[in-house]
């Protein structure tokens, strides 16, 4: 199997994340060169047409795109201690809570950074104040995590999960966009540490 | 068991169509009106304090947002036909395509409209160049999918999956947008009438 992935981009550490907390070894990664546009080739639109990292090939030839995906498929295969729950409503709250984290967090995190850097303005339309707004919905958001985890261990509730995995890449990420945790924010600062602190949050 | 939710809301929709596929009944509707802020209140926030719809709630109490995640509970609990796949690599399919139809067709129509519509300008800043971009991206994901579609009956593959029922209901929405199937599109026509022709559509 190979992982075509960028060593810098959000999305592709969530899956290196995942492989380490789920001990899956033996994968051959292959870094694409994104500013560079190695990533808008015919040969990799083939794997992709949306031209998005990562994606998985498996031996066969049949490619996976889309990080949650890809780990989706790596733990169907490898169901003990699955991040994405195991009761129905376990499944339930950590789906919850992923899309909490990516559609209030990660999704204005990454149009923060491509519309106030303009990293990627040869391949698309930049609105810098639409950037600064999703910046500010960032901070708001980073607020009501830091309540939220007052009374929850994790995001999702006792066990680390996905959601976890999510929201440590994604703030990591916003340093980019030069926004961080605050000194006030004890609760998210205690998850902060216990996430970071775990082995594969180096991957 | 309660569904807090709103007929004219593209997420709620999902719900029911997924509700009526599954062939699942006696759940009580409650509807809100969003426009007039019913899903602001303190009692409303305290089932979701992002004060979206749909919200589940559960006979002891436990609220499950988010429209993906009452789904996947309802399937978990409902496992025969799953709308989300059997085999590990149908799963993650589904789950690649579910993610592409969100990320690609149903949050820049969401963008398109409350930046365009200004519909909820008591409660959010509104860009509206931002919003016409959007429509613009939305155009050009039909195209793809459009292209997709020639050699697919569905939109993941052979079966019918939650990812149709996502872009049906993210197709029919942008009639508000002044956004709809070219007369050119001949697969995406095909898929459309094959999906809104099922009974669960009229949900």
């Amino acid at each position: 199997m190979k992982l075509y992935e960028s060593k810098a981009a959000p999305n592709a550490r969530r899956v290196r994340i995942f492989l380490h907390e789920k001990n899956i070894n033996g994968i051959e990664f292959v870094q694409l060169d994104l500013q560079g546009g190695e990533n808008l080739t015919k040969e990799f639109k083939a794997k992709n047409p949306l031209a998005k990292i990562p994606v998985l090939e498996l031996d066969d030839g049949t490619a996976i795109s889309e990080s949650m995906a890809i780990c989706k498929y790596f733990d169907e295969l490898n169901p003990e201690k699955s991040l994405f729950g195991s009761s129905p409503l376990e499944k339930a709250l950590i789906e919850q809570w992923q899309r909490r984290i990516e559609l209030s967090l990660l999704m204005p995190t990454g149009m923060c950074f491509q519309h106030t850097s303009g990293y990627f303005k040869d391949r698309m339309n930049v609105f810098p104040e639409w950037g600064q707004e999703c910046g500010n919905n960032v901070k708001k958001f980073l607020t009501f995590l830091d309540k939220h985890l007052a009374s929850s261990p994790y995001i999702a509730g006792d066990e680390f999960s996905v959601a976890d995995i999510s929201a440590l890449v994604t703030i990591d990420f916003n340093r980019i966009n030069n926004i961080q945790i605050e000194d006030t924010q004890e609760n998210l600062k205690r998850w902060y540490s216990d996430v970071s602190s775990r082995p594969s949050a180096k991957a």
